[in-house]
């Protein structure tokens, strides 16, 4: 199956304990089409940069089967460009700059090639953008993928109620999810967030694992264990990639399914943090996807009990 | 096997933002018995009570098959009392009193029909009230197991240090083993603490499940979802008891029956949480344990992927 992707082609300057970068590429587009391509997915990616967005960049997703048709170069415009800290735990940053530059009047336009795809992933960005690409689609898609932050909770709450009642598949993080729904409990806030739209409810525990919610069912996966995590950065993004391109691949959409594109977007997602940026994921092959799932295996099986 | 369990038996007074309780029935031993008695282990207490320590408790215990020859009663000491308040997240609390009283002086005796046991439990408590059962056994039992707490680790540092030495399998949760260890990375921690003596590491991660280390090999299990957490009190001595009650029935210490005994520990453990102190595990049958096991495998299993 088809998969279009919208979300952010963008500059990081990344500090974590371990070092610190200047500007390198990133962006919730870039890791998901990336992630997909390890799948070998026939993917599309809706997005936009500056004249000052380096073509080796564009060229290397080229060079690994992602279509860049939809993400529109404005001569003379900046990137996006992000700048964070990470803190020593790894698990909570400071937002050290934020320039929307080229995003701030960001019309989506979504490539001929594109328009059909059956399988629509809203990668973060601001919910009204994620709405536009769906209504621009040629026809609903048979799967819409959600994948959105608190940051356009406190700030666009009501467009992105929108965009939830459209979507079948929500991917947010445990507090996310409990702002969503004014639950603290996992299990409450997954059944208040289906009803606002989604039929599947992903809610990801970072080094935890992850929890996939379908009315009255629920499956939890641990994190696979590393021995570092290097930094964080794009893993939730590589997770959602992982995830939908499975989707694409296996063509079924069911509980089983999602379970499986919940490991593959797992497995996909350790090794993003292993490294700085998409440095690591643009250099997994088929084969190390496989080595990890099988790791992931012996991590989480277990004899028979009963 | 036969199993031995030093631990407190104890009164606790605990509040939650669901409500608060009088003294009623606690204590680490208290919880390793009533585990271990729904798997119908042959499972002896080592403890201390006071002459305000009722009858009906004790009495509960025996004709639950828990062996209580080893709980010594001093007339006219108080038992062991503690109180604590949880926060709104359930996952910190704060001591509000600690009156240890009859365990101030406590000199573990071990009866008769118990000083053979194959399987030693180590309830938290103060590592040397540990040595000293380890040191009193017939002989050396064939397993070790140890669970202890930042406290002992703040206060008694060498003398934990020799406990842990002796012990086969330690318990402890992600934020010891980090005291414990000085590393963040629980994969690094795991390695150190192996060094100090454990084959087995057992990292406790409350609501995010639990993992098992041996030189090289892990194991990670998630959580049981609950719709809420009640009272956390006992959660992690329900886990140890159902744990090394598993291990005594099947009379097997290898990796596949220590993840088995993981997830027994866990599933036993699920049921503590739902209601105030003991109120719960006293109830469960070997039928509910069953039921919980099969959630268990539900939340957890996927097909083949590769």
């Amino acid at each position: 199956m088809k998969l279009l992707s919208v979300g952010t082609v963008a500059f990081d300057a990344i500090e974590t304990p371990f070092g610190k970068t200047d500007k390198i590429l990133g962006g919730a587009a870039t890791y998901i089409g990336l992630a997909a391509s390890v799948l070998d997915t026939d993917v599309h990616l809706v997005s936009v940069v500056g004249g000052d967005f380096p073509d080796e960049y564009l060229n290397m997703m080229k060079g690994k089967n992602i279509n860049v048709d939809g993400v529109e170069v404005v001569e003379g415009g900046k990137t996006f460009f992000w700048a964070g800290k990470y803190h020593n735990d790894l698990n909570t940053r400071d937002t050290l700059a934020t320039e929307l530059n080229v995003l701030e009047n960001f019309d989506p336009k979504i490539p001929e090639g594109g328009a059909d795809a059956e399988i629509l992933m809203l990668g973060n960005l601001h919910p009204a953008v994620q709405l536009a690409v769906l209504e621009r689609m040629k026809e609903r898609p048979k799967l819409v993928v959600l994948d959105t932050m608190n940051f356009w909770m406190d700030l666009t709450w009501d467009l992105l109620m929108d965009v939830i009642a459209k979507t079948d598949v929500i991917t947010i993080n445990d507090e996310e999810a409990r702002q969503l729904s004014g639950e603290y409990s996992l299990v409450k806030a997954a059944k208040k967030i289906h009803a606002l739209g989604p039929k599947y409810v992903i809610i990801k525990k970072g080094e935890h694992g992850a929890l996939l919610f379908e009315d009255g069912k629920v499956f939890a996966i641990p994190a696979l264990l590393l021995e570092d995590v290097f930094d964080p950065t794009g893993a939730g993004d590589t997770f959602a990639g992982g995830f939908v391109a499975h989707l694409a691949k296996c063509e079924k959409f069911d509980f089983e399914s999602m379970k499986t594109a919940l490991i593959v977007g797992s497995a996909l997602a350790s090794f993003t943090v292993e490294e700085f940026g998409t440095e690591k994921i643009q250099t997994v092959t088929p084969a190390m996807l496989k080595e990890r799932i099988k790791q992931f295996k012996e991590l989480t099986t277990f004899e028979e009990l009963v």
